[in-house]
């Protein structure tokens, strides 16, 4: 008997596992299902293989669904303020009667178990609103894996119809720029003082901004944030101008004293209109896809020689012969490549 | 008769080939042969099958010979006076009885066939002097080749006893980057005036470089120069700190005036003395080794796929589904690493 209800359990955990077609979810998921949109983003995260198939099928028909949403990458060092900014952001995006998805790329949550989003108590407000989608960065992954997982996840909001595809990370790490890889407009959030609070901002990442925001700006701060901001915009035009053709701004904003929340979003839309009136947005979608690919593309290959631990070890031996002098870079790259080629015939 | 005497030439021509044997050379280079130098690095540009043997024996046996040189990269958008600078900053150093290799990177050269160094009448002075080097870019290459020509041509001039190896390139492209790679002091030649002269200049650059010299402070200019420099310090400390702890000056100049030459001698000294008290000089070197060691083993294992045209007629398939929005980026990359995969077993 206890064995026969056992059976019987299995079963049907088979039968509702079987009965999760690729078309049934995506249905769901299009129809504003927001459980059918959770349950396809596991089915992505999933590493068993028959997952993988369906997590597949179901990205293969969300591509199919097309929608002109807008994708924002957010960054900033931690204590910067991007979960109180993108509270007050998405509220006010919520209020214009837009479908809001957030989603976030935590580099450090592989040591920490997640330190973005796995906090419950972070975007409180928004997470209950009805037109908002929270959803925190998949643990346990490599950046690479992150950044698919992530460009999938994105189809999959886009098909269940979110206009706004927030994409979060830390500035910390590689991470920005795999952001700035996959977003139509890319915004730094700065703190205002221009000394040790720089000192998490990675090269380089500054330059690829749309636009430039000191949070914070409330109370006795608000005068120390308006110079930081001067001082920025200062600088801004000293950078060569963007492929985009957009003059990236500089503005002070304060999530809790809600304001110029607003002027973050009159920016993006003028640079949407921008960037659609002069092709650069598609262009740069098409861009980002081709650049995907072949990033795709090159690990996989690489991954043969430099995943595995018998070529580390020969790596590792001739990098040494080449800090020690004893032998230039690029001959040790030749044998270390001519015996490689050799293993594979 | 007539085949006779062709023969003997023949004969004459190839004994002298064989006669250059590695020892040989490196031992007339490293006594300060001019003309040995230039027949190593001419040997090393060769594709030639047999010149390549000899070739290497010469890298292996110049590696040997260690030179605390110091490298310096000079990059500018074209016209921002970089000859002029160099032909003054040169005959400097000369003056302090320094030897003075420069060599150039062009990456427009493949087209034009040359526009740094190609003309004879640069540097003419400075061409003149007994301690001066000068070797104009390697035509007909591909960035990687001519990355590997120039690092190995850097340890030639090592070991013929240079103090000074400068590097210089075309303010356009990849090539600074590659620069920035291989040089221990990294300097950007800038025009004054934030306007339009900026365009050239490649995201990311500015934030690269050891020191931003505004040139052509002369005459009517030196006071656009001087405001312009002071806008570019003010923006400076915007920057993240170098890794270095160096703090990137910025100052103005003039090749024609001779006016603040000897700064720019000035700050690199400072630099060396700073990095190498920190341990950065070192540390940058060997980082650089394998910067190199890596790339190259990586270019290698991609060409097979990249640069093989059955491929790129598959991968230009699949961009283009992936393009029109009909698989994703990373399916299309997949399906090409598997069949890839499969052909080469």
């Amino acid at each position: 008997m206890e064995n026969n209800h056992l059976q019987n359990w299995i079963n049907k955990r088979k039968e509702r596992r079987n009965s999760l077609t690729a078309d049934s979810l995506v249905d769901r998921l299009r129809n504003g299902d927001r459980e059918a949109l959770a349950t396809a983003i596991t089915l992505i995260e999933s590493t068993r293989s028959e997952d993988l198939k369906l997590a597949n099928a179901i990205i293969d028909a969300c591509l199919e669904v097309k929608n002109d949403s807008i994708r924002i990458g957010i960054t900033g060092v931690p204590g910067v303020g991007k979960s109180t900014f993108i509270e007050a952001f998405g509220k006010f995006l919520a209020e214009k009667q837009l479908k809001i998805a957030v989603l976030a790329i935590d580099p450090t949550s592989q040591a920490t178990g997640g330190s973005i989003l796995g906090d419950k108590t972070r975007m409180q407000e928004l997470s209950q609103l009805k037109n908002v989608f929270i959803r925190p960065s998949a643990a346990g992954q490599t950046l690479g894996g992150v950044a698919r997982k992530t460009r999938e996840t994105i189809h999959l909001c886009e098909a269940a119809g979110y206009d706004i595809i927030i994409i979060e990370t830390v500035g910390v790490g590689q991470s920005e720029i795999m952001v700035h890889s996959m977003v139509d407009f890319f915004m730094l959030l700065m703190l205002s003082g221009a000394g040790d609070e720089l000192q998490g901002i990675k090269r380089g990442i500054m330059e690829m901004a749309d636009a430039l925001v000191i949070t914070k700006s409330d109370g006795d701060n608000s005068k120390n944030a308006l110079s930081a901001a001067k001082e920025y915009a200062g600088a801004l035009h000293l950078f060569p101008p963007k492929p985009s053709g957009w003059t990236t701004p500089c503005f002070t904003c304060s999530a809790i004293e809600n304001k110029n929340i607003d002027k973050a979003w009159e920016h993006i839309e003028k640079y949407i209109s921008k960037t659609h009136q002069n092709g650069w947005f598609s262009a740069n979608r098409s861009k980002q896809d081709q650049f995907w690919l072949q990033e795709s593309l090159k690990e996989m290959i690489l991954a043969d020689f430099f995943q595995s631990d018998a070529w580390k070890n020969e790596y590792n031996l001739m990098e040494n012969k080449v800090t020690n002098g004893e032998i230039s870079a690029f001959t040790a790259a030749e044998l270390l490549y001519t015996t490689y080629k050799k293993s594979r015939k």
